[in-house]
């Protein structure tokens, strides 16, 4: 994302995320137009941004990495938002564009909106097709499934999506964009207000999976995924950056050894670039933290210690297999992982 | 204190604090023109300043309230600094003052540097005769000694001096002032150094009280003081507002139960107002934290769990013995407490 995210925020007493402007569906009936294929979709991503990890973490548990491209974009935006300055000659090597803003001119000329990320881009026009990024997973779990690999665990099973759907619900509203309501706040009752909320809904859901290894079922759902994509920030930069800081993760017993057997988990702490993370909030958003300096901490080790989660049981992968060795050309560089 | 503190000090690279302008000492002998004497003084603080603080612990566990008044700053400084806004009509009581800096304009006319605390303005002159916070608390123990209570503890026992110099040097280049050189730094160097000279020396800290209760000899003294005012504030204002987050306090089982036992001793957490701490560092430094949002947390619910200490043996007072009840005009509110 940052569609309403960072300084822009601050004219409103409280932080509104924008909806998702661009909503058509790749599906496997190509029915807005955009059928599911292999090689023809481009996946523009932030390893900064939770809503775009979501994305990245699905596409590996998936499989999708031989059948849907990915282009990560610089973890600093400039006044022209997502840019691939990462890249030879700062060229997304796949589109040829600089700027994510590129695909969405060639799909609306003079959008008014921001520019995000979780983006699919269709690589021969050029043209963004779709930045909905409460979509985008559901669509690669539930139409992209021809291209899935052999052993994909089944994300959005059609038995459980109700009980997905309302526990991502509350996710939603009160940790994976409450953080945010909090961390934008300018008015002291509306972060005290988003503040509550998180670590209200924390304490639940810490409840919820002190005796279950998963959110829903026994194996790993989109509704671990979306928790996951906000725990892994928590103590980098939503507990001293957002002020969201009752107390850190390492400092929940049952939430910090399920969000580490998650980062333990293939597909889950690979994709995970805590340098990007880091620079990208500290940097970027320049209205609470005006010096722009990055802090060192927290101490990221224990990410890689035992968390014993095992003894509760569950199917990470239900009826499948863990995903392979992350793609040699999307391996998180050293100054990124713990 | 806020002599080279808060935004004044943004035009530096490298944050320095400002040595103490006004070094007149108040001695048994008198020799600087201001002898020890019951009622002539009071002792202006911050409750939110680490360096005041240090000033009240050794005025309590000394049993110096009743020969040394007290007057407590509003925590939120305006453009004239500390003032008295917390008293009725905005005066201190007994000086008759607004603010601070009057009794500063009262000893020099015109003095440009900043006001800080701790003060000991002479009652009668109403003139200011020391804001020197490294000598104030020293000469509390070793020069005050006829106005102690019965069982005052010493402080700083003559054999011992070296010692304890030589920890409280290395505590305050690194600690007391390092947690102000990273929060204050400007420029990603500075503040990585400063943090990482912090953590470094909290783990020899850390070694060091693993084995013995206190720093120096077996019982409290003035190195206590001076380290326990800045572990006090670390989870509070520190580890988010100042950055210095590789772990927090509570993360360190040693140093946390140091500071626990210190805070449970009479003398040390009945002088301490987290509220007023936590609104002065987020309220005033509007460089750091734009929004002057104060953050809910950290939970302070396990200051007074218990600590263990007591198996290392140590004599918290020495010969002597704790100090009474804290002087009910005194008495921390509710919302500073745990």
């Amino acid at each position: 994302m940052t569609v309403g995210e960072g300084n822009s925020a601050y004219g409103r007493k409280e932080f509104r995320r924008s909806k998702s402007h661009f909503t058509d569906r790749v599906t496997a009936d190509g029915r807005d137009g955009w059928p599911v294929e292999p090689g023809r979709y481009r996946l523009v991503v932030s390893q900064a941004c939770p809503w775009a990890s979501r994305a990245v973490i699905s596409r590996r548990l998936l499989g999708l990495d031989h059948a849907l491209s990915l282009a990560v974009a610089d973890p600093i935006q400039d006044d022209r938002s997502w840019r691939f300055s990462l890249d030879p000659d700062g060229r997304d090597p796949v589109l040829g564009i600089r700027y994510l803003k590129e695909a969405y001119d060639a799909r609306e000329t003079g959008y008014p909106g921001g520019v995000s990320v979780p983006a699919l881009v269709d690589v021969r026009s050029g043209r963004l097709v779709t930045n909905d990024y409460q979509r985008i997973t559901l669509d690669l779990a539930t139409e992209w499934t021809d291209l899935h690999r052999d052993g994909a665990p089944d994300l959005y099973p059609a038995a459980l999506r109700d009980e997905i759907d309302e526990v991502m619900a509350d996710v939603y509203q009160d940790v994976n964009n409450g953080v945010y309501k909090a961390g934008f706040a300018t008015h002291q009752t509306a972060y005290e207000e988003a503040c509550t909320a998180v670590f209200r809904r924390l304490a639940l859901l810490s409840e919820r999976l002190a005796g279950r290894r998963y959110l829903v079922g026994d194996t790993i759902t989109e509704a671990d995924i979306r928790l996951f994509t906000t725990l892994v920030r928590f103590d980098a930069v939503y507990h001293g950056h957002f002020k969201c800081n009752r107390w850190k993760l390492v400092e929940d017993p049952v939430l910090w050894a399920y969000a580490r057997d998650l980062f333990q988990t293939p597909g889950f702490g690979d994709t995970v670039d805590f340098d990007h993370i880091k620079r990208h909030y500290y940097e970027v958003h320049t209205g609470i933290n005006p010096t722009g300096i990055v802090p060192l901490g927290p101490d990221l080790s224990g990410w890689l210690s035992p968390h014993g989660r095992q003894e509760l049981g569950g199917r990470p992968f239900g009826d499948g297999t863990p995903p392979g060795p992350v793609r040699e050309s999307e391996v998180v560089p050293p100054e990124g992982r713990p």
